[in-house]
């Protein structure tokens, strides 16, 4: 008997009507003959709203109990999901990520998965139940604590459950149908990948692409869980997330896909010493602050021989505390000033056929001068190819390179108001 | 040092603003030198509008999910006073009914307590955090499931806690400021009692007086524990729920109020054969569909002289399926046909003084004579008097034992619209 794990996001069990609608998928699934597990995020805004009642009652929640709060979102969504399925006639049960024995971390509100010990859920899939269990939690090995994984922790939680029972599939549904080559919105003759590896999926999660969150996609990498992301308001194929990219005949390897992302801010550490040590105070600067970076450029400095600029990307919400970070130790570190631009965007060509296609570097760079986008930073690995350029330009530079590389198909794409949750 | 248990119900923390309020109280509490442990109810309508979202998935939901879905209204209002405390400059930390060692029957919906092993309580406390515990639930022994405890689930937990942890008192918190000779509503000039004893408040409360649940005066009463029932408006001093009657002096002993209640109906089962077993079977049917009967009286029938008829009260939401039961054992019972009633009155005089106060009953009567108030039906106990009437006359009822046993004061009471939630 198959075993299929689904999860559900927040927009498709927003209410009674969609969770009625979900219910029915599951319980198809479950009449298809499969042994079905689902996790369900918070319906709709819960969380954002229980976050708003939480910052109304005090300033700065201590974690801890903030991570109590949040994880009755997740409780209410699961019961009720159980219960629809319950009157359409099936048996279900639903699980808090305690009962279900996700043991994390003691990091509240970012907690990681250390183990899984799904006994409970196992008995009761045995028992012929339908089983639900809350994602986005779990409890403490330390404290017993409940703790939240952070974003993208449902996700988290359905493939590290697939994972513990040896699933045959893990299911994510959300709004959108699956993983396109470029944003629909964007590039609306994007098409539907079939098949994605997992390093190419980390590459385009990475690089901005929202639907699946990095942690899961490495979860799902590290212990061979085959992920399917599909639309809960259709019954289409979506795409497969599976497999080594190793393992692609280097004459079938593509292009995957073209991904942007909006979320990054631009720091420059202007005038710093040209010697050995300068470079690493000031990461180190940043990684006490826990901030965490992404590209890194460093230039001869513009002001003088001697010195030299570093450059680095982070997230635009963690830019001004990375400033006020380093312009508290400007004098330890000795540099002259700090340039901070938050109108950036990073457009990423991801693929692993660009490891035996030379000239896509090339052809990367002649159709982004061709669409008029000025290049300001690049870094490149195997099979990837990231450029900052102005967030202005970043949907002309997504379009230029997605026509550029042929990726594009003949139909023109139906976009929902798609959020991928 | 002592050891406070307090408990707010839903009204008292329907809002930020008054969580905010309600911690500032805990705190005083705390600072004053006393360990606190507290118990909260859901915020204002939660749980009414968690089983409002339950039932629009499925008509009849499963019990066990009901459960899990119910819960997280304690959760989130015990972590949203837990934060409230801290940002007040305060420890605190929050429990769910299992974490906190509350044990159940699996009777979910109406759990019974079967005992509290409050570790990870005390261990809190001993750190020296002011303690928060989601009433109203716990978790089952067999099962390992979550339950919740009934109606007055919340002042079971906080008395079941106090007499587990030994505390010096429980305090119920509610919007009204204690417990009354009369509902001030009715009888302006109602006095607030400074004491009563665990069996008079047993006799209130199973005569219709809602400030404080049968279960949690029972409880209490079993473990010697000390309530204090006061309003979270006002910093009054309230009525203290302690003692045996029996420890009262008999010079002393008083009587202590008249309780209403409109929440029962009355069914008489005409023309039952008078022999040996036939009232048995009135009574197993209706208990067989889990009804509790409470006011019982048998008659000559008015029909027949060798038949008798059977009446007796029940809560009104139990009326039509008492009916329906018997209704279909009429042949099997064989009576003529059942009366039902559903406009009936019971107004009650409770005291331990009427033990040692012949005439008592006499004076009832004639009060309620003069008060043209029609008595359908008496039952007595060793402190109290309880008749039937029509509820339009109950009013009247009410105020006319009040003012004929003395038990008004000069002043009159200012009527919060208390529901005593």
């Amino acid at each position: 008997m198959a075993l299929v794990v689904q999860k559900y996001g927040g927009s498709s069990v927003e209410s009674a009507e969609r969770i009625r609608r979900v219910a029915e998928r599951i319980v198809e699934t479950k009449k298809a003959g499969n042994d079905v597990v689902v996790v369900v995020s918070a319906m709709g805004d819960t969380t954002d709203e229980l976050l708003d009642l939480a910052e109304q009652v005090c300033p700065v929640p201590p974690a801890r109990e903030l991570d109590m709060l949040l994880t009755s979102g997740e409780r209410i969504s699961n019961a009720l999901v159980a219960m629809a399925i319950h009157s359409l006639g099936a048996e279900a049960r639903s699980f808090t990520g305690s009962q279900a024995g996700v043991i994390t971390t003691s990091a509240h509100g970012n907690a990681k998965i250390i183990d899984v010990t799904p006994g409970r859920v196992r008995a009761a899939l045995d028992k012929g139940s339908i089983v639900l269990v809350a994602g986005f939690q779990g409890v403490s090995q330390d404290s017993k604590d409940v703790t939240t994984l952070g974003r993208g922790g449902s996700d988290t939680t359905a493939v590290a459950l697939a994972a513990a029972l040896n699933a045959d599939v893990c299911e994510i549904y959300s709004d959108v149908d699956g993983v396109y080559t470029a944003d629909p919105r964007i590039v609306p003759n994007a098409q539907k990948l079939a098949y994605v590896s997992f390093e190419e999926m980390l590459e385009m999660a990475a690089c901005g692409a929202k639907v699946l969150g990095l942690r899961c996609v490495e979860y799902a990498r590290r212990y061979h869980v085959k992920v399917h992301v599909r639309s809960s308001y259709t019954d289409n194929e979506g795409t497969y997330v599976y497999g080594s990219m190793e393992d692609i005949p280097v004459e079938e390897a593509i292009l995957t896909g073209v991904a942007h992302d909006r979320s990054e801010a631009k720091v420059t550490v202007v005038g710093l010493p040209d010697s050995p040590g300068y470079a690493a105070k000031v990461f180190r600067a940043v990684a006490d602050a826990d901030i965490n970076i992404d590209m890194v450029l460093q230039n001869i400095s513009k002001i003088d021989t001697g010195k030299t600029d570093i450059t680095f990307t982070l997230p635009k919400t963690d830019g001004p505390r990375a400033v006020e970070q380093l312009t508290k130790l400007q004098g330890v570190i000795g540099f002259s000033n700090i340039v901070y631009d938050d109108h950036i965007g990073k457009v990423s060509l991801v693929g692993a056929g660009m490891k035996s296609h030379p000239g896509v570097t090339a052809t990367f760079c002649e159709a982004l001068a061709e669409a008029g986008v000025n290049i300001d930073l690049i870094s490149t690995s195997e099979i990837r190819i990231s450029v900052l350029c102005r967030d202005t330009e970043l949907d002309h530079a997504v379009k230029a390179l997605h026509e550029a590389f042929g990726l594009g198909g003949d139909e023109e794409v139906v976009v929902h108001a798609g959020t991928g949750r």
